[in-house]
Parts: structure tokens; C-alpha cells; sequence
């Protein structure tokens, strides 16, 4: 079952029986249906999740209701409120599921344990951590200097598959635009 | 001269004088006035930046030749276009000195080497890392979902002395919104 988590970290670094052993005792696993929640904006207890099969949704709800997506989260992504998560305060976002999942999470102890025990699985976070930091700054920059129809190329390029597993309005919000300006444009 | 370098890393993590020495080693200092760049979009070789004194900006250059700001970067903080960095790809970014300062530089295979000579400085990474994430998190969702007022409250919240260090035009930009409407908001 964590064979997949396996294969993810050793892309980075390689890992012996026993270290995968040892890493694997401090997640859990769960199986979640569409429509569950796994983090509800105002949680006091958050983990921090690996995506195994099916897609996830992290979104913030404003004081008018209006729904906001960070980001969708399929098969190897990590996701969680990193903002909750770290500095166990409240969660601002919710996280739930667009697909039936297959999640395993860590708490923070877990993880700085896992950290302080093994220090090659620094070095994995670390470059997940580089490589997530950059995938942000693109996404700034893109909502700073982009036009809506830009930014929903660069949507169709940078996820490809994505487009027929989330419906146009969470694609509307992901973007930035109104659903009648993505209607516009995918027609 | 590197001892604000020092102080920063050991609120992370404490540090032998030598192993500051060792890490030391890996650096370069670099005095730079008003104006002149550190990174240039289109640059092959690019440095990570930790700044002591003064203070930069990270922008980039669109095709209109209009500038969209990603942020500005003072005392202890850590900037690149990490893009081109980690990737060894062209600048897309540009860095430079909005005032005179002093920079700490270091090039990837240095810090690779470091990482690998002394894995504490991967924690001390991995935790500036996680801020600096938590930090683009907040941007998106500001981006996406706050009104220009809201969002020119939050900056003076989150950095009250830029405000009397970065003209207003840099600032709109690094907002999102227009110089229009940012002199309505702050007038």
C-alpha cells in the first residue's frame, strides 16, 4: 500500500528497507470518498497529506461565501493549510475531495521526529519544498501578468488531464476568472 | 561581516564556530548601489541572494515591457529567481537594488556541496523554506480573493516600513492593482 510513497521519495533519494520501514510508521493511511472533508477551515488538528490515488481540492471560502482554490492535488502531490499545519494555529483552507482517495498523512510531531531521525528525508522535503516554492512564484506572477485567457493556456498546458476531471466553475476559481470568462474561452 | 549570516541561521539551528566557518567559506560578499542588478532576465549563471543591508526587488518584464514586482526582499531575506537556479535555466526575473546593500552570495554547487558536507544546514533550509511557502500561499490567496483595499491593507499590516522605502508605482505593481488606484486608496 505504500509503495507509491516509496517510489516518490526515491526518485530523490534512495532508501534502504529498513529506512522505508522506520519512514512508513509515521504515516497513516485512509481512504476517503468524494465530497469528504479532510481539513475544515477552522480545524485545530492538521496534517499534512501524500495524494495516492484520486484529486483533492485545497480552497479558502470568504467572508461573502465565495469559494477560492489554491490548488487541485492528484496522485504524488503533498498538500495540507502548511500556514495551520507549522504554526498549529486554525485552518484558513479546507481540503476535500473532488474523486474517492487514497491519502496518507503525518502530523507535525511525527514529521519533525521522522526529520530529526533521518536526515536524507531533509533532504527529499527540501527539494519537494524548492520545487513547490517555484511552482508558486510562477503562479504570482501568472496572476499578476496575465490575461484570463493566458492563464487558462498555461492551465491546459501545465495540467492536461485535469480539464476533464474538475468542473469549469473550480477551474473559474483556480484561475481567477468569472465562470462566464472560462466559458468564454473553452468554447 | 558575516555575522548577521550567523546570527540568522542559529535562530534555526546553533552552530560550532567551525561549522560557521565551513559554511562561510561557501559564500561571497558583495557590495551593490542603487540601481544596478544582481540578476538580469536572461542571465545563464544565477546566484541565491541573502541580504544584509538595503533592499531589492524580484520582477519581471512582460512582453508590453510592463514590470509586474514578485517581491522585495531586506535585511535577512533570502532571493533568486529560484526557477532558473535550482534549474540552471535563464533568468525570467530581474534583481535589483532599489538602495545600496550588502548580499551574501552562493552559487548551486556550492550550496549543494554544503548541504551534503553538513545536513543541520538542511534543516535550517527546509524551515526558511516552509515560511517562504506558507508566505506565496497567502499572496495567491490574497491575489485571488482580496479587493485592492484589502490588499493595500494587508501590505501595510505585513511590511509598514517599505512603505516610506518603495515608491508608489513599485508598490501597485507588486499589488496587482493600478497606480490610479493605489493613490486613491493611500490618499
Amino acid at each position: 500500500m505504500y509503495t507509491r510513497l516509496r517510489e516518490h521519495i526515491e526518485k530523490v533519494v534512495p532508501l534502504t528497507d529498513e529506512e522505508f520501514a522506520f519512514i512508513s510508521k509515521h504515516f497513516n493511511y485512509r481512504k476517503v470518498k468524494k465530497h469528504q472533508y479532510l481539513i475544515q477551515e477552522g480545524d485545530t488538528t492538521v496534517y499534512s497529506y501524500f495524494v495516492m490515488t484520486g484529486l483533492l481540492k485545497l480552497s479558502h471560502t470568504d467572508a461573502n461565501d465565495k469559494e477560492h482554490v489554491l490548488h487541485f492535488a492528484t496522485e504524488d502531490w503533498w498538500v495540507s493549510d502548511y500556514q495551520s499545519y507549522f504554526h498549529k494555529t486554525k485552518a484558513t483552507m479546507s481540503l476535500d475531495c473532488l474523486e474517492d482517495a487514497e491519502v496518507l498523512y503525518i502530523s507535525l510531531e511525527d514529521d519533525q521526529q521522522l526529520h530529526a531521525a533521518l536526515p536524507k528525508i531533509e533532504h527529499f522535503f527540501l527539494r519537494k519544498s524548492h520545487l513547490s516554492y517555484i511552482a508558486s512564484q510562477q503562479r504570482i506572477l501568472s496572476l499578476l501578468s496575465t490575461s484570463a485567457k493566458e492563464r487558462y493556456e498555461q492551465f491546459l498546458r501545465q495540467y492536461p488531464t485535469l480539464l476533464q476531471r474538475v468542473n469549469k466553475t473550480l477551474i473559474a476559481s483556480y484561475l481567477g476568472v468569472s465562470r462566464e470568462t472560462l466559458s468564454r474561452l473553452s468554447s
